[in-house]
């Protein structure tokens, strides 16, 4: 997600937080997720950042509208353009969504669809071993195999044609998540539709950056830096040189 | 555990804390770590518990010496009474240790087990999708069976003849651990022995209640009660009927 911002619009600045000391969200209460999220965009507005893009399904499906309410400054998730690449991509209107217990919970994904056009038949499926197989580069391993083609059963059932990889980590699980699903479903990974919407809320607020200095990036977590300077090639597709740790629970 | 020491303790009040909200603590640094466990037995003490049973290898492992400069009522770890239970077993004087991340970084394991035996010889491995396959379910699935396979074979290759189970969530997965070690490997898991040192503990301080009383149970969650409750059966292998939440960052 953050590497497809940074290739959009390679003439801004960005910061990332990493919630590492919190992780993961999505097992977590709607209650913990909103108020986790309120402290990490109070961390970013600190650093006076113009925009945020909650790059994370869950806090995007429980707390954006939460955030909106509270914060001044444009805000962007992730499930909207999800959404409408879904829907762009369908053609016998059956989308499946796969996302954490939290992501599914939350009803945001099947909303969002149905926003955009109402006749779509959605359904869902929680994944949440999804999360950790990833952090531990269980990427192709037959036991991932295994897990996925029990999650993955029901939706192999209702024959929908593409599929939501609704969490930031799944894209790495898309080998297998592909080979379960079969050739002909279409992974919908919202990395590239949300780069390019960030671009649009740019713009649309007058807040573009067209100057010729190259951005500038910034890595802060909550917890272990180290680890995820390590982890960030796997994770980001990109080489993060130096990380901050930063006390979330002052925001 | 809790309920070996209810089974062991029939008189004597519990509180039980469950961290949900920052659940897990495995994968997170020595000093979140020591931040979250301190917050815990702040909110123990303020329930007037007269010995706290610190009852995670984790926090036991990068805690508890910690929490030792900081609290004036006993406290109990759990890798002590899991080393010598170990001690106690093994033949071939091999032990090897399963846990999190940071229950093997910690080496707490071998030094204790050192401190008891010095010529014992000790091999550890970190098993971190154990917790979430724990925690999903996935306790005797095919896929748990390759994992386990994975993390096991260089324990199995050392011979060793004991098995730490070294997390709280392990002996969920005992089946599956048991299989894979084959059955002449013993698996140590200190439930019952940690019991057992807690009423030592309690009888050398005077504190133990042999009223005719039964005791009570009150257990606490940071996050998501109804869930901690409706997964108690299978966590504490105890029905818990009810649940509180609190907020952990009060402490």
């Amino acid at each position: 997600m953050v590497r497809e911002i940074f290739r959009q619009l390679p003439n801004e600045d960005v910061v990332y937080f990493g919630d590492t000391g919190r992780f993961p969200y999505g097992t977590r209460s709607k209650e913990s997720i909103r108020h986790f999220s309120l402290q990490a965009a109070n961390f970013l507005q600190e650093q006076k950042v113009k925009m945020i893009v909650v790059a994370c399904n869950t806090a995007s499906a429980q707390a954006l509208d939460y955030l909106e309410e509270r914060l001044k400054l444009p805000l962007l998730g992730v499930i909207l353009p999800g959404a409408k690449k879904a829907v762009s991509s369908t053609k016998n209107r059956r989308i499946g969504v796969i996302g954490t217990e939290a992501t599914v919970a939350s009803g945001s994904y099947p909303l969002a669809i149905h926003q955009i056009e109402s006749d779509i038949k959605v359904f869902s499926q929680p994944c949440p071993l999804f999360v950790a197989l990833a952090e531990e580069g269980y990427l192709q391993k037959k036991a991932s195999y295994l897990i996925a083609a029990d999650y993955l059963a029901p939706l192999k059932k209702q024959k929908v044609d593409t599929l939501i990889l609704g969490c930031t980590h799944f894209p790495l699980l898309k080998t297998v998540i592909q080979k379960v699903m079969g050739p002909k479903v279409t992974l919908a990974d919202a990395a590239e539709s949300v780069a390019r919407e960030t671009k649009a809320v740019l713009q649309n607020h007058g807040l573009l950056n067209q100057g010729p200095r190259a951005g500038q990036h910034k890595f802060f977590v909550s917890d272990l830096p180290e680890k995820f300077r390590r982890l960030s090639r796997r994770f980001l597709k990109y080489p993060v040189d130096s990380v901050q740790k930063i006390d979330i629970n002052r925001y």
